[in-house]
């Protein structure tokens, strides 16, 4: 005979958050006692069918099985087009310091990338030129010499080198460091907004609830330097027609930055061995020292 | 500069919420948005840091990838070990109607295992021989004649077959049917308590947590009837020692049975074809009446 009713989820609640008592790791017990709580207000307040629970599941499974080791990891996806990756990037960097604002990281990152030199250039598909460069500075204005910039955006197509095996090796990608009066500069194209990957689950997700894929056009920085918190953030292109609803939620009006026109025969023209008309894009990152 | 603060978040959470207003289908559009406002207010709640949404991320990777297309699903197992699917099965069963209790069905079942007769046995492997019988009912009492019992439970090293591929097909798995007085016969052996897979995210989390990975003995049914709801439920060993510790929450006081020892010249021994003692279980099914 049926023992339910509608106090049966209050009670089951409290016996799983029960189960983890015993959790030996003080901050684990946090975790799961508040995720459990969480999650079974979610479950109690929509009140799934079975139906609905086990899309759920299979929704899960099937995001776990479009990762890959490479360039494709759906559950940051995910938690990215959630606005959990913002939300915890907010967290973590609550505080103004006067150091340049973070943004995601997302799921396109390739370690190990090529080394390259001051102005190199990193592009191998077509695109629109362009010279990214300004100054890492510390909080204090001090210029930061030999910061490592790693640096990743997408090509023409809207695809990472990775992602698109047809492009070349590093295409796209690289390793710039910082000179001694903290000046970096990337030869590059201007990006362009990119739709994140809709043959998976999120991109169901976003075609189901009527969201765009599309991101505005960014170029990435992780930006590491001896004393200094790690920054990882974009830049994103101030003309992009995307910035108010990127998918990802990761525009700050502080990263935004112009690719002005530069004509074949101004001065940056010949320092960077631009052969033509290019654009240029000015951008001083500032990082916070590491307190930790 | 920094432009977070501590209402970042809060400023987050209703974008991401917004970003769903245009979901064309309704509940989808509640579930998203109740999704988000109980994931942004975990997150909330225990501000992670970068490195442990990066384990959370790498955790739920690693569920995906353990599932396999046949007895392995562990997010189902997850749900489980965390209250979800029985805080699902309480939402859905929560009036009482004098039906049998539900519990949760779990990852093991396989569908199209063979059909048996009325008594068959459908043990080939070892263990203490045993009876299940009864008879399936409707709410008011009325016997219901072919109402499928689909039935699946461990081997004594306890693992179900299809899981252990060593077990014959259809080990300790059937389909049987009641005759037209209402009644079930099965023959089998007694079941064993078993761990829940510990070889996964799942296992490393329960271990993780001082949680241990057992479930009390069981019998699983999914029976199926004519105009009556399908009742996915279990029978436990009433002397089981972890019916208060079941690693899935599974247990309610109603499905608990009693193995009890017949001599092997009790007049069901003849009847059913055991040639030494047994133990004999006996439990009527009430189904209640589709309404939808
Ligand atoms: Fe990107
Ligand atoms: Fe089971």
């Amino acid at each position: 005979m049926s023992t339910n009713d509608k106090d049966a989820g209050q009670g089951l609640t409290e016996q799983v958050v029960a189960s983890f008592a015993a959790t030996p790791d003080a901050r684990l017990r946090t975790l799961m006692q508040s995720l459990v709580r969480h999650l079974h207000a979610f479950v109690s307040e929509v009140e799934p069918t079975e139906a609905e629970w086990m899309a759920a599941i299979r929704f899960l499974t099937d995001t776990g099985k479009m990762c890959d080791d490479l360039v494709r990891q759906e559950f940051i996806l995910l938690s990215d087009t959630l606005g959990v990756s913002m939300l915890v990037d907010a967290i973590n960097h609550r505080y103004a310091t006067g150091a340049t604002d973070t943004t995601v990281f997302g799921p396109f990152y390739i370690r190990g990338m090529p080394e390259r030199a001051y102005g190199e250039n990193m592009a191998f598909s077509p695109g629109t030129p362009a010279l990214v460069h300004g100054r890492v500075l510390s909080t204090d204005g001090t210029p930061i010499e030999g910061a490592v910039l790693d640096v990743w955006q997408t090509a023409e197509n809207g695809m990472y080198s990775g992602q698109d095996t047809a492009q070349p090796h590093g295409n796209l990608r690289g390793r710039f460091r910082s000179d001694a009066e903290g000046r970096y500069a990337i030869s590059t194209i201007v990006p362009v907004s990119y739709p994140i990957p809709t043959d998976g689950p999120v991109g169901r997700m976003l075609d189901a609830t009527g969201r765009h894929p599309w991101r505005p056009a960014h170029l990435h920085f992780m930006i590491d330097a001896p004393q200094h918190r790690k920054l990882v953030t974009h830049l994103f292109d101030e003309a992009d027609p995307y910035l108010k609803s990127d998918a990802v939620f990761g525009v700050k009006p502080s990263l935004m930055v112009a690719y002005r026109e530069r004509a074949a025969d101004h001065e940056l023209a010949r320092r960077f061995g631009f052969d033509g008309p290019f654009r240029e894009a000015r951008y001083d990152f500032v990082l916070d020292l590491d307190r930790s």
